[in-house]
């Protein structure tokens, strides 16, 4: 397991939980499908979700340029992006020891702008293909109103770190004598069948980008 | 729709997704299985996953009394407690206007101790209920040591407000001509078969609790 890349970076609540390693912070960053960004304004902090898409080291948010958020941010505030994927619940044979299987990824770190230009559009697809992997080469690319609408700021991943739960509850040695049900419940997201837009032209039938659409599985897809 | 209950609270963007009735709120929160919750430490916005539960007119969180994220709201920074459910993804016939179907709630405030004693029990006892509904009366209580270590929070709805988007997507007029298939793909959370304990003793089945539940129903109920 890799070692923490910065003091502040390092997981200091159950540790053993910890991984640096970035082969399993990219895995996370790619299956979520939000990301909750952290920063503060006034010292209030604020925590709100967003889409996010990660391309080689760097993760990119998005929004429009008249958000506070996103003005807050492009003016240099500190920020933090996490990914939280949950994956079960944990039934112990206290009610101390129950829990939540899960994966979990913070960064943190200054926000840079991007401007418009090659890597704005690298960003933008990204989003797309995150949440839809296979969707951009099917839909109208952004014209040069929306991208100037848009504001993509970029996170690095240097200070980035993984906390996992896996695995049966962790119980007090005497409470293996009671008979009481203990174990994991795992669950994942999952897809209904699309619905239509009622608009939908006559005879535009759903592609395989949206009939194998699969919160998970192509989250798994995206991040190869 | 309710007024927002103050200007930090209000929904900046997107106003028409904002909803400030407390009912809205309830649900969520309930329903929400982790809130991602906020603080700064030296002007560093710090965004950790937690397991939170809502008991009337307060939310409470809980951690280590060796928690950092614990000493510094004990302590009275100011914090944000964020529960985001995601619904579905918003396929549109443009890059630019894909966007999620969700339900989000965010909280502001400060944390308030809970000191151990009544209200203290109250608040565990809906940790447990709130990932489990049913699940506290089968389990072994918290012990005097067990609350000792344990730090709960309680933070009120004061300060919350709710934003939603449903529906389908909202594309420009005339990419409603495009023959791109749009609309939206729902997904939810799904249980699979619970996974006992390989230390489970002989004989202990799961009960209607573990075998019935599921972290959207369950939910549902629990916020009744």
């Amino acid at each position: 397991m890799a070692q923490a890349p910065s003091q502040r970076t390092r997981v200091r609540r159950a540790p053993s939980r910890a991984d640096y390693d970035r082969a399993a912070i990219d895995a996370i960053l790619d299956e979520g499908l939000v990301a909750h960004l952290g920063f503060a304004i006034d010292g209030q902090p604020y925590v709100i979700p967003t889409l996010h898409a990660r391309v080689g080291d760097t993760v990119y948010i998005h929004g429009s340029t008249a958000s506070r958020a996103i003005r807050t941010l492009t003016a240099g505030a500190p920020a933090c992006l996490t990914v939280t994927l949950t994956d079960g619940v944990v039934l112990a044979r206290s009610a101390f020891h129950h829990s939540m299987n899960y994966r979990s990824v913070v960064v943190l770190g200054e926000a840079r702008p991007v401007s418009a230009g090659e890597e704005m559009m690298v960003a933008l697809r990204a989003f797309t293909e995150h949440i839809v992997p296979g969707r951009w080469d099917e839909v109208r690319a952004p014209n040069r109103k929306e991208v100037k609408a848009t504001r993509v700021l970029a996170m690095t991943l240097d200070e980035a770190s993984a906390k996992v739960r896996t695995g049966p509850p962790v119980d007090d040695d005497d409470d293996y004598a009671l008979p009481v049900w203990a174990g994991e419940i795992p669950m994942r997201l999952q897809a209904a069948a699309p619905v239509a837009d009622r608009r939908s032209m006559d005879g535009v039938a759903p592609t395989d980008t949206v009939r194998t659409w699969d919160p998970q599985r192509s989250r798994r897809r995206a991040s190869v």
